[in-house]
């Protein structure tokens, strides 16, 4: 298999994911940030998601492809989100993200193919990085946040857990990051 | 929305959330362990879980039910899927986890209802714990190891993301647990 065609099919699984993880579930699951200082609740996460469908994944290869390394990239918004979604449910939100992500999985299959994933860009603070480098990393930045809703959703539980916190990585490492469960 | 029916709900959608991220998905993307050491695979985290369904949950549930605090749990085999689930392909065992979940679920809602969560029995290790307290962990415990699966589906492309690897505290976390995303 390609590495387009692998990385597009993780992409095109976060939005199913999300929509079986968050669509109609109960708030007291969703209200509370992964970690306790400068969190994200899951609205945050999934608003994050779309200021990157909006502004980076697919504006940053057509800037490689374009440009090349001679401008570089805009920089990405990590707080775009706050201002923009504050009236939005966590179920629009989820449904605004898939939508973009499949325009932008139309876009990405028209814009790029295998032969250009050595093609380099320029990043404000990186560097020279190719066009494989980023659509890594915008699948891996899926995981990562995705990973971060299930921290904050874990954490609105760790009290009702009681003693069993002890055994539940999750959420030890909301207080030290270094924990490993007993 | 009642403390059952709530967790009920977030238990239902493990086996959800495990189809749309794993069934199909290309190898590459589920051969990495999510730490370099004793970390496990995707196909382990998937095992792990159904050795809940086959032996602890329901079983401990039943057993408060029946027992209270007078026999204590058995303890829970953190490593009975390494040889049983040998041959096992990843959908296999998503599937087989989805089926067991399916039947647990079922099980728990003609075991015990809202008046039994404050009921006690005796864990081996933390002594003793409430119905409210397993049925918490039980749904904890699945956005634990889910969380895990991201972990490794995240380390799989560790090097792929080149220099962005500063950015993505999923893959800073496999080196340095306390590692800050930059």
């Amino acid at each position: 298999m390609t590495f387009l065609a692998e990385t597009t099919d993780l992409l095109r699984r976060t939005p199913e994911v999300l929509r079986a993880l968050l669509i109609g579930v109960p708030d007291s699951w969703t209200d509370t940030a992964d970690v306790p200082e400068n969190g994200w609740r899951p609205h945050d996460v999934v608003g994050h998601l779309i200021t990157g469908e909006l502004t980076d994944w697919v504006e940053r290869t057509q800037r490689i492809l374009e440009h090349g390394t001679s401008v570089p990239f805009d920089k990405f918004d990590r707080f775009a989100h706050a201002e923009r979604d504050t009236d939005a449910t966590l179920d629009e939100l989820v449904e605004h993200f898939a939508r973009l992500r499949a325009e932008n999985l139309a876009r990405l299959a028209e814009l790029a193919s295998e032969e250009d994933l050595d093609r380099r860009g320029l990043h404000p603070s990186l560097g020279e990085v190719t066009l494989r480098e980023l659509l890594a990393t915008w699948a891996v930045h899926d995981l990562d946040h995705t990973a971060q809703i299930f921290a904050g959703m874990a954490a609105s539980h760790d009290v009702e857990v009681g003693p069993w916190k002890a055994y539940l990585g999750i959420l030890l490492r909301r207080d030290d990051p270094a924990a490993l469960a007993g």
